[in-house]
């Protein structure tokens, strides 16, 4: 597989990290988003929403990362990345798409770029903003945690699901961004014992080969 | 089951459109999110992210949009709302969530409020924002239609899927919002093939009990 990625980038992140649980290998192709590689016209042909991860799988081109999460998943069964009961597979997908349907896309680089460059905002301003919907991200995932009998070593259970996936994608841009993750002790108890995996630890973005 | 809902919500608006293709009887529950119903406390603890909509099944509670469609999916196979082929999945699956995890977190009240009543943006900024992103994944999945050659009646195929809940509750705040939609010919002609389907017609915004 070819995954177009950027060291940064938590989507590109989910799909490393669940190439690594399925243990499939990839060849990877580096875009850097600060300037602008994938406003190129190349780019733009393969993945028209101008975003990373993009994976090519022989003929089958993926994009969105959840997306490709689930295609890895009917692809390659083991180990499973969701659990096989209906309503605990629709609990895992919700607190994922709490990090990738509502915290995540309000603090990507174009969206800080739109509030800086075109609106104005300043730093202060700025940080309020990240900080102001990340917390809400992490506030809703550590609540539904705290009900969720299931929830174990990882968000449900003793193995990594998609749920972990979205949950370290949360964390990751909260520390970049220098938010107090105190009132987040679940959240930090699961982070740790999923960067305790290599699968995890090797998809950090200050592990990856484009890394600055 | 029984679905909290409001009528102007683009994630409700998605979970009605499922329950009624798979012909699935639901009691509602109406929260008002101008008025703030999200926030009452009975309605944070069982949705702590405070947003609509939440399916109860039984003892199951269902939170995130596309966690309830993928739900519904596994629940009741019958129509399909995904193909069976993992690679056309993945396409629809992708195709939706240009919608439900880029353009529409962008534009939902909460983010409407922030940017006017935290950032004080005027109504021009705010109008420029929320068309700047509608039209990007807009423009985004008129290009994924166009190269995608299993486009046909719908999204993929001539039958809907989960691809074409997400182009719907993109057309439907593109419209209230004022948007040029004649740069999007194909996204309009599988709108409009949706909406010619009760399932769609009769889940719309202004046909609801608690439409104003």
């Amino acid at each position: 597989m070819k995954l177009y990625t950027y060291y940064r980038s938590q989507a590109s992140f989910r799909v490393r990290i669940a190439l690594n649980l399925k243990g499939v290998a990839r060849e990877e192709v580096y875009l850097h988003l600060g300037r602008g590689d994938q406003f190129a016209p190349d780019y733009r042909a393969l993945n028209p929403q101008m975003v990373v991860p993009t994976l090519i799988d022989g003929e089958t081109k993926l994009f969105q990362s959840l997306a490709i999460l689930e295609y890895l998943e009917e692809k390659y069964p083991q180990p499973p990345l969701l659990p096989a009961d209906i309503a605990a597979r629709a609990w895992v997908r919700g607190l994922a798409l709490i990090n990738i349907a509502d915290s995540h896309p309000l603090v990507v680089p174009r969206i800080r770029h739109y509030l800086t460059d075109e609106l104005g905002l300043g730093a202060d301003q700025l940080g309020g903003w990240i900080g102001h919907w990340l917390d809400a991200g992490l506030a809703a995932i550590e609540a539904l945690l705290a009900e969720h009998r299931e929830s174990g070593r990882f968000c449900h259970g003793d193995t990594p699901t998609i749920a972990d996936i979205g949950l370290v994608t949360q964390v990751t841009p909260a520390r970049t961004f220098g938010i107090d993750l105190a009132p987040y002790p679940r959240i930090m108890r699961i982070y740790d014992s999923c960067m305790a995996l290599p699968a995890f630890a090797d998809a950090h973005p200050a592990k990856q080969p484009d890394a600055e």
